[in-house]
């Protein structure tokens, strides 16, 4: 029944071929010291060392490159402020076509001047989703630029899930995966790999308890919506999605959640033990394998968790 | 004339087979923004993602595992409230003998306590040069201990010299390497061991403003001492060494000193833009990477530079 959704492992394949190059292959790191705490083989999917500092260049770059040329020369329009609209710059640049940027006007000057870095061309708008929703669409009927969103589309997926597919292929003995959801894509992407790999592998979610719409979504058995997010990990505020929502349905195990304690702790552990700048959003999933929920999985003898990103304001202590 | 100097390619490679499988063959990792800063292909040795977090673990590892079983037993010693003390301490774990560290009633306590998580035996001295010898030398007399020194001493000179045996064995067609110098024990094993590989390569010495006896050393073709170091860098404050200093003489083409401003800014570059945690000693070699000095150097096409720490106090800023 796997053509019942959005992505397939074939999916992930083309995606894996057609962004061969262009994307690290980002390194697996273990710790002893990690190791011994989780009481297990642990082995992270560094894409904090991915380009523009996570794993959204890997989707970004297979949406870009899989547009005809007819549709690539009008260029792509997303609405993010965050490394969604880092990675849709950097691979149109990459590509050589306009990427128009609706930003929040609220944003961080610090990540506009990021998106400009990156040759992106920035519209603000009103901070609300209605608005940036609204800007992005004048963009697309003005332009004829194709809208990339950051989660729910089939190549942005497809994209992510190869991170899953290149750590199996480092690591091809993992017992189960852990990545952070926020709107899925890392988590349904890289579970359609995972499993279309290794059958038997078991894929959880990591979520803070301050986002935890997936973890209540899972609990339910029925999609359930973010409203008022509050936590540090400021890459996973938002829902779950059509596209995404079902494949975490149906084939993630659980999704566990941790406090904005146990992400800093984990963040804190992650630079100060394997010299790794790792966001709040990359650590939850070293959190949640650090929990005694966690833990009690006695059958688990390894473990790959994805460290989704590495971008952090440095002028700011964390703990 | 190799066998004048206290470590030749062979030591070096004895040494790779000996700590083979006990220290990390670290990755390399490359930018294309610091390639294009720099104005030339840089790939960073992460010594920095070693084990205790730096280079030491190499040489003391050698000269640890060098020993016969009657000297192992005896344990090992040294001084030091650096780098080599924690490196020391755990490779002496790994071998099951004791380490007895001496350090200066001064050492900050989170130092103490990491070489005491490694299981080092701690004896605390007066803070001078005099006093920790000779603790150094009491503990030698009463427990048969073998002393290791820091740097100068042939099996930790030909261990961290693995180092650069390494970097050569991933990246073969490399022009130039540049490691930070200290006590020099790094810079004149990567120095014996890269032109043993590749005669052509040209080694270069990068050291803070602050600290640049080695510099000084070289333009006067004489060894001079340090006094009153005073740099960010506080893994680099020691002179050269009677074995370290001849082989630098001889066979490293020039020193470079950077302020505590550049490495500043170096080691933010490698954490923004890299996602490492590099401390500032670690950073030296960037930062010289970076000047016009070394720019000027035009027919370098590819340089490697050794990351040689990552262990700084996550409880401050830098910048």
């Amino acid at each position: 029944m796997m053509t019942s959704y959005a992505c397939d492992l074939a999916a992930v394949c083309d995606a894996a071929a057609r962004i061969a190059g262009v994307v690290h292959h980002t390194p697996v790191m273990t710790s002893e010291t990690l190791d011994s705490r989780a009481g297990r083989r642990v082995f992270l999917k560094c894409e904090n060392l991915q380009k523009v500092g996570a794993f959204k260049y890997r989707g970004a770059s297979n949406a870009v490159r899989k547009l005809t040329v007819a549709q690539a020369t009008r260029g792509v329009v997303t609405h993010s402020s965050g490394n969604h609209a880092q990675a849709l710059a950097l691979a149109a640049r990459v590509r050589g076509i306009p990427a128009y940027i609706v930003m929040p006007k609220t944003a961080p000057a610090v990540k506009k001047a990021a998106v400009e870095g990156y040759g992106g061309i920035v519209t603000e708008c009103e901070p609300n989703l209605a608005a940036r929703e609204e800007a992005a669409a004048a963009l697309v009927a003005k332009t004829g630029a194709t809208l990339i969103p950051p989660f729910d589309h089939v190549d942005v997926i497809a994209g992510q899930g190869t991170a899953a597919l290149e750590l199996l292929e480092d690591v091809p003995d993992l017992d189960a995966l852990v990545t952070p959801v926020g709107g899925g894509g890392l988590l349904a992407g890289c579970c359609i790999a995972a499993q279309g790999m290794k059958p038997t592998i078991r894929v959880f979610g990591a979520e803070p308890l301050g986002a935890d719409d997936a973890a209540r979504s899972k609990a339910k058995g029925e999609w359930q919506p973010q409203t008022a997010p509050n936590t540090i990990a400021d890459g996973l505020l938002t829902s779950t999605g059509e596209l995404t929502w079902p494949i975490i349905r149906d084939r993630v195990e659980r999704v566990f959640t941790v406090s904005d304690d146990q992400i800093r702790a984990a963040m804190r552990f992650i630079w100060e033990r394997m010299k790794l700048i790792v966001e709040p959003s990359g650590a939850v999933g070293v959190a949640v394998v650090l929990t005694d929920e966690f833990k009690a999985h006695a059958d688990i003898g390894s473990v790959g968790i994805v460290i989704s990103g590495g971008n952090v304001s440095l002028d700011k202590l964390y703990w």
